[in-house]
């Protein structure tokens, strides 16, 4: 029996109590403090960059992207509450006429679950992180938010809940609406996820920490949901005919492979080739541009000393070939360099440690003698993040199995392009089949984020003085609602 | 290690072709399948009546009344394929021109999770059970379906799987999609869940057995969502000035208790009220009309058993005075006899067992001295299905902080009017916080059910031809899609 340690149990009664205040809150209200919060994350200025650059390794231009998506969800998310839509509004009107019983007036809308605890990402020190997409849409739903801080990050993490608490104090919201914890213990992440008043919690990172931390949402006398992203190879196929038609398609999928030193969540590590005309020239290609490479410095030495591990067994294994590898220069202990190994299809689909991710600029290309092969690979796959079909409009009208295969095992299915690159908006899907995250019904990017952090609750018969503002007879939001099945954002009548 | 039984292996591995096949089928094929099953439910005639009568207990009105809601809860989900909008559809058109990078065209919408198992519930041999809303709800998302037939009404769960097979002959839909079990063993249930194929099931029935599966299902190598519907005490707050203004409250209520032989998951098991003038004549109103009540038979013997040592426990606890309790005339071992009792709040808080639910026509009147005790009596409760708020107008307005406080413990709030009856339409929310349910975030009644068995797939860059239909530029089913954040059923104009 893991005990809760006494600060934590503090931060979440603190928690609960800023929870209730802030369903009180109004949607402009909330959408003005996750403004406040960008404005106090831009007023950090280059001391963010600075520090996040320090503890991470990640380039200048890399982190200050990536402070724009931070802030571009922010806002993204404020837009969606001062919109008012997303809750889902449905309105079925009675009948107190119908026989043999009357029909009651029922009105559904989703409401926030509750406080959430959030881990944040080693790779994403600001955009998956203390102020990143699972605080805001956290946040936005209506949810309180207790972050524990990324041990790979903690002064940029600690910079940004101060530039959140300033914000609390400039908005109309609760005081413990966030909160930040500073213990990097085990102790203190079970804690978190044990507590009663916890309600959901949103993790990025290991399987092995993650799936941890699932079994005990899912052991607890109340089970809650957990949202874990936890690593997927993300599938390329590259069907015949575009070999010969899109002669950058070496060279675009090798930069992909080395983004970022390979710590992607959607890095292509696994490429799926037929063997045939046009394979040799595809895998020099490879070869080339990933020899040009030179690796570059990965998050933390963990990590980097991970990589080599995995890489090493994963090159060790029976039937692979090593296509390319670049020896870094300095044999440091940071240092992550990219290589690519072929394999058939059959070692692959008969070896499980083959099908696991080697997180960094690592790719396996696997070569199938048919489509037939194809199909063997991608059904021995588990689920993952994203998968990808490269091939001309013609071969992919002939390989439309291959595509309905893929989708059985992804979240995204991209065409022609490289799988790396998280669009930000409402239609991104980021999260698919376990184990590539624990619930596939969600996504962890994206406006639709809010979603995995509110349950709909139902009002019957309640009078309209004393409905929540969006469920009222008179739509003062304007927002879209489905009255008696029907889209509208009309108002209704009342007779 | 629990093996799975080597028929339960053929029948899910049938259950997956079939959900392959199912796959490619038209909404309109879906829509015809379902319509084609309630016509041969109906031609099934007084033979599925008299058969569920003879295994149930159940009277004749009530049953032919749960065959309108199967047929109705079919046709519903064939009307909602046939509009089509249910897959909540979004794009997000793309910019080749954006810098520093493009933007991808992004289109999402929902797709079916695979094959599902569904285990009936005894108290709806029709309409939650073979037939009913979860196998509906799972055969409109696309999914195959396997049900394990109920051990308490296995002629009629036979009689409903030979309509449905009848159904699947007529229609354009494979063989297998729906498929029966009738091995009613333990082991039999577990491989339904353990099997590799499943990817989601559905159960309603008691704690004991929803929370086993429900743990063995987040135990798998690839857990799966389990949604079981465990119980409930539905708490009726009745405040003090509608005591005065509604007369018929006390027999309203005991109605209530009494209605199916308390056999509802949303029976009021639980009624709370303010020590104020008026409460006396409401209990003697609600003593006078369970003593006129006489019982019935009860399902099954098992479940008048369980109701007896439940019933017997309840009323033996500290500080418990029986208020009205009716004696059976024939000492059987079928019969459920009406109850109810009083107890304090003090001891009610204190007191686990009297937060169980007693399944029967059964429930305890808490008795606050004032509102800061109801508040820590709705705090002390677990969650709900349901929450209920008797009041006048006028006192509603007084009382929103209790209205909040049963909002956050349950999925449906229903202002002056019992809890037992769960109107089938898109606004209802039948699933509450555990452990009333599994999974507060979805819906077993209602067309939002369908949310249970799909997940998001989002299409990235890929050519119009290979899109599904509800995502192409031209939206030849008028559906409702949110296009770059703009709810409209027009089509994509290409420049």
């Amino acid at each position: 029996m893991i005990q809760i340690a006494e600060d934590i149990d503090l931060v979440m009664q603190q928690a609960q109590e800023a929870f209730l205040a802030y369903r009180k809150c109004s949607a402009s209200d909330k959408a003005a403090f996750l403004k406040a919060i960008v404005a106090q994350i831009e007023a950090l200025g280059d001391t963010l960059i600075q520090t996040a650059m320090e503890e991470s390794n990640l380039p200048l231009a890399r982190l200050t992207g990536e402070r724009g998506r931070t802030t571009g969800q922010l806002l993204a998310f404020a837009k969606l509450l001062e919109a008012g839509d997303w809750v889902q509004a449905s309105i079925d009107t009675g009948d107190p006429d119908r026989k043999p019983v009357a029909k009651p007036d029922l009105r559904k809308m989703m409401q926030p679950v509750g406080p959430v605890v959030v881990f944040g990402a080693s790779n994403f020190p600001l955009a998956f992180s203390t102020a990143g997409g699972d605080t805001a849409s956290a946040l936005a739903a209506g949810c309180s938010v207790v972050v524990k801080s990324h041990p790979g990050h903690p002064r940029t993490s600690l910079l940004v809940a101060g530039a959140i608490n300033k914000a609390i104090a400039q908005s109309n919201v609760p005081e413990h609406v966030f909160q930040h914890v500073a213990d990097h213990s085990i102790q203190a992440g079970q804690s978190l996820i044990l507590h009663p008043v916890t309600k959901a919690a949103a993790f990025t990172g290991s399987y092995t920490g993650g799936k941890a931390l699932f079994d005990l949402a899912n052991q607890r006398e109340e089970p809650i949901p957990f949202f874990a992203e936890m690593g997927s190879i993300n599938p390329v196929v590259v069907l015949p005919e575009v070999l010969q038609t899109k002669k950058d398609l070496p060279a675009t999928l090798a930069s992909s492979i080395m983004l970022g030193v390979g710590q992607f969540c959607t890095n292509p590590g696994l490429i799926l080739v037929l063997e045939e005309s046009g394979l040799d020239e595809f895998l020099d290609g490879l070869s080339t541009t990933i020899l040009a490479g030179s690796g570059g410095k990965m998050l933390h030495t963990g990590i980097a000393s991970s990589y080599k591990t995995r890489k090493k067994e994963a090159l060790s294994q029976d039937g692979i070939t090593t296509l390319a590898t670049v020896v870094s220069v300095q044999e440091d202990d940071i240092t992550g360099t990219p290589a690519i190994a072929t394999v058939s299809a059959s070692d692959f689909i008969d070896n499980s440690v083959l099908k696991e991710e080697v997180f960094g600029p690592y790719s396996l290309i696997v070569k199938c003698k048919s489509k037939e092969e194809l199909s063997a690979v991608i059904t021995s796959l588990k689920g993952q993040l994203t998968a990808t079909l490269f091939g001309t409009e013609q071969e992919l009208g002939n390989y439309t199995d291959i595509a309905e295969l893929l989708i059985q095992r992804c979240g995204r299915l991209i065409y022609n392009g490289v799988p790396t690159g998280v669009e930000v908006c409402k239609s991104m899907q980021h999260g698919g089949p376990f184990p590539s995250t624990t619930d596939s019904r969600f996504t962890s990017v994206g406006t639709d984020a809010i979603y995995r952090f509110v349950r709909p609750v139902s009002y019957q018969d309640c009078p309209d003085a004393f409905l929540p503002v969006e469920l009222r007879n008179e739509n003062t939001l304007s927002i879209m609602r489905v009255i008696n099945g029907i889209w509208t954002n009309n108002s209704i009548k009342i007779r």
